[in-house]
């Protein structure tokens, strides 16, 4: 029987990442950070600080995906409106959290007191619950399956940790690399016929990944082989292994 | 009258960006080329190497603005399906160009030849033009306001220098940044009355991007102004800078 998949979306929030001003890495880190959880990343969109492209966003990927993550626009500022986006897609209203505004009061007791646009980060989606956040004040929000992150990387880092291993997933994905000095075009062949015979479902079985590189003068690639089975990774590695070999490619494990 | 905005879109296609393996860099490339054209990247989406999603993604994108742009995919090996995934949304067939494949003969000559798995990179959906790659034998692709370019950050480069001034757009958005050492918190009234008073209309008008950072041990925000006049844009600097020095705020033209 298909093992169950557990996907995940991201909403990247933000004009910053749109103007290209500022490099995302939330995508990277969340991806990593589900790997381990058993989740699957299986899609991403970046919109701009306008509401209904955040709801439209927000309501299409929550519906077909297990969970939604959404990163930036929790600012005290003007332009940080995906809270309200979020309760608009959910229908719900945006009230004050207790014990977010509880957060911020001792977070800011010793740093000027809570001002009104400092008690913008206490609103949540009614209904919602906190995710804590021990870098600034100001908390991640979840409501169901929906979970509302900072921007700044390093402060969406402690609200995964703080959620690590609280979200029902499945067996993480395992992979390993080998690499080859060859342009990918010389194995193309023997990379999908490997893959075919390793019976790829396009889900839960084994996916070969090919990553061209060009490095030291020379062109090479690394294949990264993926399943949820350390014996299904191991026998597809070994047998790709054999095949580039008896192709007369030398093959370097772990990656070059 | 408000100026024509243009606007175009990016799928990002590939496994290894959803994986957490690579770090996209497109995405701020793409950015920034774009604003010297005068389009606004209104919309990105990272989409998994299965074609009936980016068949959806470049279905709705396409369809809602000027341009829409692909990266990564155009390879030789069996995870690149993006041109018969482009293809298959457009309702066409797909080809093997002329010119591709003289370009891919004629790089390969001195490689070893032009081999079946080479030739998967001159394989275009039918009517498509070419956009050069100085870098590597495998041409972009142009269909319309369809642009399909590699996933490796400078060979996307390359073709994105080809592309340069060839595209119909709007003024390129101007932008001033001026920073406080402050947290944004204390300065969110400033800002959002500052933005207001200079008719901002969401759309051709001027925003205000606060962008907060921890550095040095303190806290600040650099405030970013956008708009598509120089005028618009230095007026309301002017003002905001005197807003946030009349609240006693120390103000670093050319942000901190």
């Amino acid at each position: 029987m298909a093992e169950r998949i557990w996907t995940a979306a991201l909403a990247v929030i933000g004009d910053e990442i749109l103007s290209g001003r500022t490099q995302d890495k939330n995508v990277a880190q969340l991806a990593s950070w589900l790997n381990v959880q058993g989740i699957r990343l299986a899609e991403v969109r970046i919109v701009p600080d306008v509401e209904e492209r955040i709801v439209e966003a927000v309501n299409q990927l929550a519906a077909r995906n297990d969970y939604l993550f959404t990163t930036g626009g929790i600012g005290p500022t003007h332009d940080d409106i995906t809270v309200d986006a979020v309760a608009a897609a959910l229908g719900v209203a945006v009230e004050v959290h207790p014990d977010a505004r509880a957060m911020l009061e001792r977070h800011y007791a010793s740093r000027g007191g809570l001002t009104e646009a400092r008690l913008r980060m206490a609103r949540v989606p009614a209904g919602a619950s906190l995710i804590e956040n021990r870098m600034s004040g100001a908390p991640g929000i979840r409501h169901g399956n929906i979970f509302i992150l900072a921007g700044v990387p390093h402060i969406a880092a402690q609200m995964l940790d703080a959620l690590t291993g609280t979200l029902e997933g499945g067996r993480p994905v395992i992979s390993t690399t080998i690499g080859c000095w060859v342009p990918e075009s010389e194995v193309a062949d023997v990379l999908r016929e490997t893959e075919r015979a390793h019976a790829n479902d396009g889900e839960g079985g084994v996916s070969i990944g090919s990553y061209p590189f060009f490095r030291e003068g020379r062109v090479g690639a690394n294949f990264v082989v993926r399943a949820t089975e350390q014996a299904l990774v191991d026998a597809c590695v070994a047998d790709l292994t054999r095949r580039l070999e008896a192709a007369e490619r030398e093959v370097t494990a772990g990656g070059i």
